[in-house]
């Protein structure tokens, strides 16, 4: 059965995903890198760079799940680009040439433009629909495989609250960030359908998995 | 030197540390014990009970440092009754006759009254005073120890936002409670000024000590 899973969504120890005033040169806001910091100090964060080294533990074990059996991504228009980017007719998202999805990403607008290929093996596709239909045309372009959710937050929300997330992996990074968007807004009782686990790692970070429970 | 310390403060994943709707029965609003079954299944939470057994790991570890070298603790007057004691001259706090505090106790409060002697050790005091005039009195008090600070969140938060915390241990619980108090507002970047690690236990829950760096 094909899985809707989310990976290496990382918060701040307040709930914020993104910090405040977005642009393209701080996709993040003023959290700036630092919510993702313990990513790229994993083996599998450093090869994404081009790089070697990097930890080999936790952290990593955890890294490198991103796209092990995923099909196709979902994504929010705020993670495609910057505000305003929809005006844009030739914005072909942040990521340059070979954007690491590798995969069909579905990203959701109210403005639909036609489908992008990159290199790599990623095309956007561009889609004005609720969570549910977005879920079902991402589904048939996974062919068997499952589904990641890419996020912000806001779409993460969205599909948490209609109950379609099978697994949840959420790393809380100790900052106090203060402002921006949070995840686990209007999600009350959220832990009822999953069995939890929390993990710190070496690295200062807290893994937190949602795994959805057989019924 | 004699410290302020926060121990064994628990707060959801989403940051609350109480929940909506707080009464005499439910001091934790639709929270209600969930945020602290944690500390009530260690060997020294059960023993607080009058009961035996319970885990003696790291969740035990970190519980037990609640009265370990304390002289006094200051509180806020949410904790010390439900909304609308001060309008009870006899109520002398929800604890009974043997409150668990064993340490002169300063209750925050725009209305003091006369102190309440209990037995064991704890008298309460009650103050109309800033965070750093509490803190003067309450250092008096404990002479020489360690000031507790009880929470509430709302007493906590201004307490940390004058600068005035010296070691925070924050137990994370994964549960997303949706609505209440929170800890973290208006807090921006206070991991600045700490040390900050992150203990996951195989209770569930994370433990994030936050210590003043030298200077």
């Amino acid at each position: 059965m094909s899985l809707v899973r989310v990976q290496n969504f990382s918060v701040s120890l307040d709930g914020f995903a993104t910090g405040e005033g977005q642009t393209l040169q701080a996709p993040f806001g003023h959290a700036g890198e630092r919510l993702h910091d313990w990513m790229f100090a994993t083996r599998w964060g450093r090869a994404m760079l081009g790089r070697t080294g990097g930890s080999g533990g936790v952290d990593d074990a955890f890294a490198r799940q991103f796209a092990d059996g995923i099909g196709a991504e979902i994504m929010g228009a705020g993670k495609f680009g910057p505000p305003g980017w929809q005006d844009d007719p030739e914005w072909k998202g942040p990521w340059g040439s070979n954007p690491p999805f590798h995969t069909p990403v579905f990203v959701l607008t109210h403005r639909p433009r036609p489908s992008v290929e990159r290199e790599g093996g990623t095309t956007f596709h561009f889609l004005d629909a609720s969570p549910a239909e977005a879920l079902a045309t991402a589904r048939e372009a996974a062919g068997g495989r499952d589904v990641r959710l890419g996020g912000g937050p806001t779409m993460l929300r969205d599909f948490l609250a209609a109950g379609l997330v099978d697994h949840l992996h959420v790393v809380v990074v100790p900052l106090v960030l203060g402002r921006g968007v949070r995840l686990w807004d209007g999600l009350e009782a959220l832990e009822r359908d999953y069995d939890v686990e929390s993990t710190s790692s070496p690295g200062g970070v807290t893994h937190v998995t949602f795994t959805r429970r057989a019924v």
